[in-house]
């Protein structure tokens, strides 16, 4: 194969500024550049995943692959395939200039005819990784296993109705933590793709709930055993591939992992497009996450509000990113996580570039939500609004109810003697909505007028 | 107002089986028929609720009321339309035959201009029910307050931003809790109507968290020191009124009750409408409570599965309620819980006498749902074909990573090993959908065969 | 490959009425047995497809193949391949003992290298097939060309933005035309799999849609010059592969066919699971095609309500179908449609018996259900109710309004007098809900009775 | 009541800029501000309704009125509270500084209590608003008659079971379009808020069909007799009141105009929100209706994407309205129509001033998308590549196939021999919404470079 494959970038993406008529060149998204005292780079942590950008011919339900990827002609010798589509990947990434990546055991080497032989394959292939990684710079957001595509795992791994299949999983799971040990990954995930259920009708949903607890705990065991230091993650993800999935949402992991004593070994990996389908927006899911102390990474992307399955776009709303990029600067911002790319090009985008186009897009979109977030901070009105919304919280009634020291007889008494007796007050929704615009509408305005006094 | 309101029924509804021509009877609903041993009217535990079915005039977001409601004028001196309210519902369900009634504080008795009158006319008007019950022997399953109409609970209840809210909340509560423990009701509801947010960003998730935390802790409390043996319910709903609620679906609620070490104290009542609203088939959500012990009651209606809005009809599909009546008998049946008729006429149906046929097609399929259920519950094939499924985890392998004992390391040892290589197997979901439906059809065959031997 | 591929099923299916226990056997389709005075088989029409059922392999979105379908090995030669296939197909459909089947072109030959192999391929699969048909019996229902899975047709086929495409297209539907009418079909259908958008940005609907007429106006002009008597069929969808189609619903089918002249040309084949997915009824659809006199044929699936995607299950509620059958049977019934089963088996399906249970499910659903709609209309009271409620319009005041003569002052004038001042009336939904459940419930009661009478 | 009712804002709204610290300010609309040589306000013709704002108590389906809107006060006499509304509106429309208004019959005057009285109470509110408006300048954007409120609608108006209601509606809107003609509006919109149905079970859509077809044309029919010259709209939506309205999205209205001849009389009013609940992006449906040549007007609102009503929210996404606009401008801009605010305040939004931050954020984001769009016409790469992507259209294959010279013959001739075998081109998806967004985020940058100099 070439030695170049995305030959027609030649170089390193540059920042070339809002006015940029270079496609191929970012208009907001400068590595540098600080943000709250913080480069964009380290507030954004973005990695490229290996899986739909690399490792999928752009096929779909009703018809076969339409991207140029030699590696996926099944004609090729596997090892020969993985090697090139590696070299591809960080060639990619490195063009692209972002700091991490993300993928699946099954996404970098082949699964043999054997588990020893898939586990040689893995092996072999984490120390080709190894080597680009320290070419490149290029760092492990995370690792985790494909626990969805062989058909042993039709029914599910953890939750599969025979345990010689948790089993199974037990054993990918484990060499893919050590793995991502290995390559010093920051987190592990845990997607369970087929975690869920089909029909009730053959289903025990407590049995599946106590397997997939035990699974989970074991996980944890390994790394601790093992001295792995990444936070391990949990994505929720409403349905599709199967019709209801367990880790349905945020809540429902939540209510999971606390009623399983798992809630201080595991954060949550939000995906926008999951959100969405669970009939949430990003922004609660995120806000849910950072109020319970769950919130981990997130999987960057965005659905399509008029289908109903995962399109897994690529961002490019600042409208709907800046409120949750908000909500995690508020919190303090990423510590292991990051914004992964979970997005698929568009089976038409058949150009090489076009993986390009794709990204830088979905990163200037981050970009400049980030710069709308920060302003947002700044600035301070909306917080102070809803501090001030609760304040009588902070007063002595407010404190007496939740110190537990008013009891119902004492609040009825007041309000039975007319003290107390409240009125509605505005909630000043579209107020607070109209600063949220002018933050978003300002962001980088300094940098438009930082330019025109330089012309 | 007249002495009979519903004079066009004249009688008490009685069985007519299924060829009858006459509207006005049931056609499977026989109260005192043995089903698995135990009476109609004991598994079905059914109730009229005087909200939707007596207190609302037949109106919507786009139009006035339609209804035949006298006592709706609000020209009437309250309290006279208070008291003719209650003997048209008593007159109904007297007529109806069912044993329980639902309602909120506000159903029975008109808010005052002070909350010592608002307690004063509940007093009054709980003293004309308790006549009304002795007189005709029916129950109450559940009572509850309405914290959700009146403009002081815009922003929520226990949720307010407003701590006299959450005071004014708590004496309303108290009282009703008082009044449900004096008419002896079997259960008393909590549903959230408005603790949840309209926008996030005037909204602090986990302050109002805690909030609503400490408010069901004080009704349970207050519960204990009055001795109301009844169950206390949460109602889940994922939205409507407010963009999004708390108590979004089942798993939420658990987690939340979980968390906060309320699930000894609250079980669930959980309405078809609000499980498809949330993205859950009614059966999933009843799956989840039973298998996590937290089942109480039943909102039986109906949603429309092209409308995004809760539609409140009356039930009428067999084959949608089947299956979650299989989960509660499976799990042995109601204890204090019921089905309570949480059902909106159309708005189009206007004569006094579609309120008899809503109840009663309503009651109908219940009833054969019941039969059906039961069917499949004595054919065992069902419960045969999913225990086997899982025959595996009752074997040695499955029984030692269940308990424990079974690490990562030994899993992955036999794996790697090739001794365990699992291929998947038929979860032969469309033979069970088969057998369910043969249940279905075959409900109420013996009554028919009976039928044709007597003629 | 084997003789017999569905050894376990050694004959043909036998009705074994609804008490059977043998699960291979019919519970309530009987081919021959007299509803309204036809044969079951006459009425329903049935029809297995070739695509989902034998050139599927299991495969979705997030993991290969699990079916047993020896024939689509990649290593298999493909003509080999093709005829165990068929060999297969007609197996199953024999045993099944359905009067129909159907197909892509693709479905039963493979796509060679040039055009010209690929027509090469067809033509001799459709002489096997012919050999198949007149062995068993067996007919075509409609055949149809795969416009849809290969890259060319990435952006459409008739819609294509390169008119190459559209060439291609038409090439491919010229011939698959002339070999439906070698074959006798019923039908030809035109399903735009691709005919859509994925963003309006590079996408021009005007220019689109002239397109698209223009491929079915050559396509209704070809099937003269040919001779071929069968009906073309356009199918709607309202997404998915792409994020919106032109042929969304019936109803915008129906515009574009009236605007270019070609609803005298084309009918309409309606899916159940297309309906649900545009936000519809499957009664809707149904009725809207009727009541415009564009209605042809079925897809008989079923989506899954809380799945956003095209599931495309085995239709087995009774509830969901009655109504529509319903609607077909006050129509007259089908010509030259039927009900396709154009459905998948869930993926963990993976007996081959399982496809057997599917179809017998599927198929006793929809004999069932039109035993319940015929009860309907022996019983006429719908129809009696539903005239009732327009009765008005048969009068004089009715009448002038639909002929014209009454204008909006001759109008106004009686209402300004006071003469016109109408009131609201029921709606008796409830009522009319109840008599359908009646019908349903009661359906082959009949056969129960005698059953019961024999023993 | 009080003078000046809006008495917080004292004065017109100005222009404040980006920067602006006054919340009651403009931040990007300048009425007089050109863009593609044009006033803003002339572009957008902004009009403020009279329903939702002044008619609406602020009460849903679970709540009573939260708002201070004393003219809706039951006890005030009717004719004496609707001037005190009308004040109130006119004073907010001259203080907002907008162009236009629209209303509904009964949102200025009273129903009385015969049609005779209803028209009285009309003509004389008719005469104040006269005076209202010639006093401020504010023009008619569009009249329209509620003809769903009152229960006499209830089974709808036009398509009503009930001839006599019919007539009724009929006089109604008779009258409303001479009052239309009489204060000069634009335009006449028809919403048929109950046109549509509960049930299809007492439905006959054929025939409610050709009523509603009647009607229209009798409302055509009388816009000529009178003279009225402005244009005659209908507002689609999908459901809600209904559970399925005649005139569900864009294709099924331009359906039945095409088929009942009324395609030249009548064009589309197109609501945000309506288009959605259809399952359309509000882009397609202007899109859809100017490519079909019956585009007119603009209901501008959002909706909710996790809730499933029409929740009328005031729109604040500027990357959701730009590509619509932008589609609007490409077709010339708006000739009779507008964008009309059929928004809601939220519930919770109960101060007087809230009505005026909702106007100005929903301007505001209008006026963006304004400037975001101009800078894509200007631009000119988006058009560009849309029509590079189409060039092979009008070459010889293009122009043969669509002018009708070309048979499927010769099409099929020239694939048969290889000389056409079209491959996949990308479609550049994302390299399109790159550019989007490069002009959403540049939108106005020249504004805050030129106040950067000023500094």
């Amino acid at each position: 194969m070439e030695d170049s494959f995305f030959s027609e970038v030649t170089d390193r993406i540059r920042f070339g500024g809002i006015d940029s008529t270079n496609p191929i060149s970012f208009r907001v998204y400068e590595a540098n550049r600080l943000v709250l005292g913080k480069r964009m780079e380290d507030h954004l942590r973005i990695a490229v995943c290996l899986w739909h950008s690399f490792n999928w011919p752009g096929s779909d339900v009703f018809g076969v692959g339409t991207f140029d990827r030699p590696w996926l002609d099944p004609r090729l010798e596997p090892m020969i395939a993985a090697r090139a589509k590696l070299d591809a990947a960080f060639e990619f990434i490195r063009k692209l200039g972002v700091p991490f990546f993300c993928f699946h055991d099954r996404d970098i080497a082949p699964e043999g005819g054997t588990f020893r032989e898939s586990r040689a394959n893995l092996e072999t292939m984490v120390a080709e990784t190894e080597t680009h990684m320290a070419r490149s710079g290029v760092k492990l957001l995370w690792g985790t296993a494909n626990l969805f595509s062989h058909p042993r795992y039709a029914a599910g791994a953890a939750t599969n109705p025979d345990p010689e299949v948790f089993a199974y999983a037990a054993a990918q799971v484990k060499l893919m933590l050590e793995m991502t040990k290995r390559l010093d990954g920051a987190n592990y995930v845990l997607w369970g793709g087929r975690e869920g259920y089909e029909t009730l009708l053959n289903t025990d949903i407590g049995r599946e709930e106590a397997q997939l607890a035990r699974f989970l705990s074991m996980v944890a065991e390994h790394k601790h055993r093992i001295g792995f230091k990444g936070t391990l993650l949990i994505e929720p993800k409403p349905q599709e591939p199967t019709k209801h999935q367990y880790d349905y949402d945020a809540a429902t992991v939540h209510s999971f992992l606390a009623r399983h004593d798992l809630d201080r070994e595991y954060r949550l990996n939000l995906e926008v497009n999951h959100a969405t389908l669970a009939g949430h927006s990003f922004q609660h899911e995120v806000a849910y996450a950072i109020s319970h102390g769950i919130f981990g990474s997130v999987d960057a992307n965005r659905g399509d509000y008029q289908n109903g399955w995962d399109t897994d776009q690529f961002p490019n709303s600042v409208d709907e990113l800046s409120l949750a990029v908000y909500e995690i600067l508020r919190s303090g911002g990423f510590t292991t996580g990051g914004f992964n790319f979970d997005t698929k090009l568009r089976r038409q985008s058949l150009d090489r570039t076009d993986l390009f186009h794709a990204h830088i897009g979905g990163i200037d979109t981050l970009a400049r939500a980030l710069l709308a977030a920060a302003l947002m901070i700044e600035d301070g009105r909306l917080e102070k609004l809803r501090r001030e919304r609760y304040a009588g919280w902070d007063d002595e009634l407010g404190r007496s109810i939740l110190s537990g020291d008013a009891l119902f007889e004492m609040l009825a008494g007041r309000v039975e003697t007319g003290e107390i007796d409240p009125r509605a007050r505005s909630g000043h929704q579209e107020l607070l909505e109209n600063i949220v615009n002018q933050e978003i509408w300002s962001a980088d305005q300094r940098a438009v007028a930082e330019a025109a006094q330089k012309r």
